[in-house]
């Protein structure tokens, strides 16, 4: 039995895969599905389900698209998810990410994650006015 | 011998140490300093090297400055910084960050930490499209 | 002088080296021992001491087999240890995981990684009935 | 204005929320509601969204109900996240975790962090077989 | 049943247990023994494992017991461990670490973690000269 | 538009990232420069910035230069990044750094990754004599 997933191609998809897979791509105005969807179709619940809840977060909100996908890419970043960094990216590139945006991005999450260890060695208390 | 460091207080501060408080209560038009760089003092030349680069990347640039906030706090949840998520928190607070934006970009932390779990454990190929 | 460590072949290992081996082999029931312990070999009492502590803790205890390789998986997913996802994957197919329950195993990793950051970012406090 | 968001009990939650709170004791079977939740509630659409997802990923399906939150404190061990240990540590031994099991789990856990890193130092490709 | 474990006092200890904490009184010229071990306590083999592991690698070796408690505090400084880097930040003073040698081993620790994400984000390959 | 940023050689580069580069060059005595730093060029501001955060923090000080690229493959070890782990343990070797030292120091990092872990899930109070 082979462990890797495949990704599932929409002729190949059942009928409750394709309706996801179609979902995405009229939600996003593309005719094209990420293979991270097509590997998570081996698993349908899961697949709608992670759909639905990026659909709801990823949604129109308080942030704007692009504050959101940039967001999307720090988190990734700091977790060393590869995949995420260039598919999130990507996504905020078309939403008009510049190169000196992104160069930006990057400088924050570098240096956040070097003032996070500094500040938990030294166990620092929060401030009364942060509370 | 202690282990804690305890905050240095402006008037127990070196001429040093000074320097740095200054140019912290100058640059933020503030007369408070937080904790954070009271017990760093105890470093002087790691107090100065650490504000020069928090001066740098979190000053004017392509991002707007709620916007960087948004991107530190989001780094220090992901990575369980307490005292970082509460001081970035008061600082995007400051810069107009509304209780609707702080759920938003929580809700995309969470999100964005489950999705790196699963692209991660399937361990999906870049879509060529990406790269 | 590499830096890379090469795989050390049973035919090229040292008498203490090969012992170890042989109580795996015999241990699992296999004649094949994975790429990690030939790597490990280069030092041989990290390889002794690993190799003891993995017999001793997913040895025959208090948990069953195949919900010790779930842990082991769902640990190693939540760090992005891609060696490590596959090979305890393989592990816990050959004691029985089905696809569904990888599946299942997947969701709970992902959703534990969102919600460890809600927590954490909104620092609840422990409930006093948990305590 | 505070940024501590404080639990927001029952009486004092809209009906929005009361219909979560509800659906939480019921599935649960208690008249309790833990903090996470209360806390959550600022945020009655991530409220929503996250108990939808605990309900459909926890409930029943291809593992029991205790391997379940076995492997959600497994994660959130690795991630040290205080709350999620202590409050699904809780639902763990209400489903039957005797101490026995949560040692044994705990030893899984510091042993797959430790394994974990020697993997990824040294590097070791993916065994053909696991593939 | 309190979920919570305190530590087990010598006097309360059983054999098994006294055995180890005798050993690593003796081990560390000591008559004090840390509430880490007291708690592990709860679970003997485990005490007993960790103490052997811990007495093997940190024992007399390739690097001098001074560099690998810095070593030890650096990793846990990484992962946010409270009591690991008081513990051994306290191991290491013991040994000889100064306060100039503590604050530069934050600033590594700090830097390190900052680069860790450039490299990352930017999927920089590895030079074939590091091969 | 191509996301991944290629290695900028020194021919290509500007006279900013030029005279980065002779820095490097001249303080390291080789001539030859990391890919990081040829794709980090792409933002001459953040190159600038972690060469002259690097040449301070790992310069001359009061740990050896040795320890202080073994803490800093301790800490890349933890995260997880493999880049950083195969040049500054090239760092290391080249200041001498032997085979044994570095078996021993992933030892302590596959260790300490472990306790950390049991550590935090065992909630474990700080002692009172760490304080």
């Amino acid at each position: 039995m082979a462990a890797k997933r495949e990704p599932i191609q929409y002729e190949n998809a059942s009928a409750e895969v394709r309706a996801v897979y179609d979902d995405i791509m009229a939600s996003r105005k593309t005719d094209r599905i990420n293979d991270f969807w097509k590997v998570l179709a081996h698993d349908p619940a899961t697949l709608r389900r992670i759909w639905a809840n990026i659909k709801e977060v990823m949604g129109p909100g308080a942030l704007d698209p692009l504050t959101k996908e940039l967001l999307y890419v720090a988190v990734s970043a700091t977790n060393g998810c590869r995949y995420c960094i260039a598919s999130h990216g990507a996504a905020a590139r078309k939403k008009g990410m510049t190169e000196a945006q992104y160069s930006e991005l990057l400088a924050i999450v570098g240096l956040a994650n070097e003032t996070n260890r500094l500040v938990t060695a030294l166990d620092v208390a929060v401030d009364p006015a942060f509370l």
